[in-house]
């Protein structure tokens, strides 16, 4: 299997949620022969320490704040695949999901140079286990949406509340830390029961984790319990309150229950 | 962390899409630390063979085919943690998702018995990350739904298709291969495009992977290229078609292409 990382060739690699054990084996052999790791800010030392042959460098991206922006990561991809190193580009969470992949698959491919993707743990399949339950449920919530929550410049986010308040889906939104206000205001006004449960979750998989299980009306408030600048997601819909009695029987589980009736 | 794991507990473990690589760092610790794994019929020789220590008992879970009915594996696992075992339940893809983990979670909780979960690599993304895409692609689909299509008894399937249709999210339709027909006549139906792109993949991630890329109105004879028993993810959207250019380009990736226009 080593001949699937030549010189000159990238993998794109998602490094899960943040739990260097939530690593895929093949995330972990991968980032081991490496040459050179172009990481985003979020992949901790614990994960990056398995790049024992590596030079890492961070190109940012953390909420708010793109220390590179897109085109010239590519480009820093091209320039070191063309050196004859093995390049990785290290994604938080799953490649496939809001990691902007497409631009860099497009542009290494443009240039020639093999690409290949490693698949990860996204941070919702991670907060879930973490609490205890399940995102999908059995006559409650047959589809589990997955939202990026990210607005540019404060702009208003450009969703479908309607259609999200209506689904009766499990709704995940990543990246929506600082839209939480809207959020729930956009649910409420869409048709989304107020008392419908909410969790938030920080941090997800490290010993920094922090969760809270709330009510929609609630979110924005409690939201304020969560550092600023935490990787922060949001899930909503009855699916969860069916497992929060059952996290709480499990003594493994720290869940802080904030809001209940 | 071997303490994470006492006699008497059970842990509830994503197998992931397949391939024994895709399996997370912890998943592999747990698996070679059980005494007794319960698993999925789809869960493979590579990864069990992992369960040196463990009996390893089959409880179906095919589709259209469930050799135990729900309550019957939760029985089982609040019957095996009760002698003392180390219990692994082992799902393929993410518990989190269309797993039936919350009917177990809840089981055992109520049987006074300690359950973790410890998350997997779901299959869409593997299937995203094979065939060299993203699902989320900016300015074209913010929003990944993820949609059991699963129906009981031939039943019509119980979907909001308006909504689906109009969403403009990347879909991916989890146990569809029998419903390949209707979800495309639905949608359509519904007013999505028939030349929206369509990727089916069957056996994601293992050697017997095969994906075929296609448009919507073609997706029920596309689908007759696959086994009927093999499992199957549908994909369904406009951001599939920004990387299906980049694969091709890719000389790793098997993709066959199928209706072009």
């Amino acid at each position: 299997m080593a001949d699937d990382f030549p010189p000159g060739s990238v993998w794109l690699v998602g490094a899960g949620p943040g739990d260097v054990e939530l690593l895929t084996l093949k995330a972990a052999r991968l980032i081991a022969a490496a040459d050179i790791v172009f990481h985003d800010a979020l992949v901790g030392p614990e994960i990056l320490a398995l790049a024992a042959r590596a030079e890492c460098v961070s190109v940012g991206k953390r909420a708010g704040r793109h220390s590179k922006n897109q085109e010239t990561i590519s480009a820093m991809l091209v320039a070191a695949a063309r050196t004859g190193k093995r390049v990785l580009r290290l994604k938080g969470g799953d490649p496939s999901m809001f990691g902007r992949s497409t631009e860099e698959i497009v542009a290494l491919c443009n240039a020639g140079i093999r690409v290949q993707v490693c698949p990860g743990v996204t941070t919702a399949s991670a907060a879930a286990a973490s609490a205890g339950i399940s995102l999908s449920l059995r006559g409650v919530a047959r589809e589990v949406r997955f939202v990026t929550a990210h607005s540019s410049n404060g702009a208003a986010l450009d969703l479908d509340w309607t259609g999200l308040a209506a689904s009766g889906a499990t709704l995940a939104f990543y990246m929506g830390r600082g839209a939480v206000g809207e959020i729930a205001r956009r649910l409420i006004a869409a048709g989304l029961d107020r008392a419908t449960p909410v969790l938030i979750a920080c941090n997800v998989s490290l010993p920094a984790e922090r969760r809270l299980t709330t009510r929609l009306d609630l979110l924005e408030v409690a939201t304020r319990a969560f550092a600023e600048d935490a990787p922060t997601l949001i899930l909503v819909g009855e699916a969860l309150d069916a497992g929060s009695a059952a996290s709480l029987a499990a003594p493994a589980m720290r869940t802080v229950t904030h809001g209940e009736p």
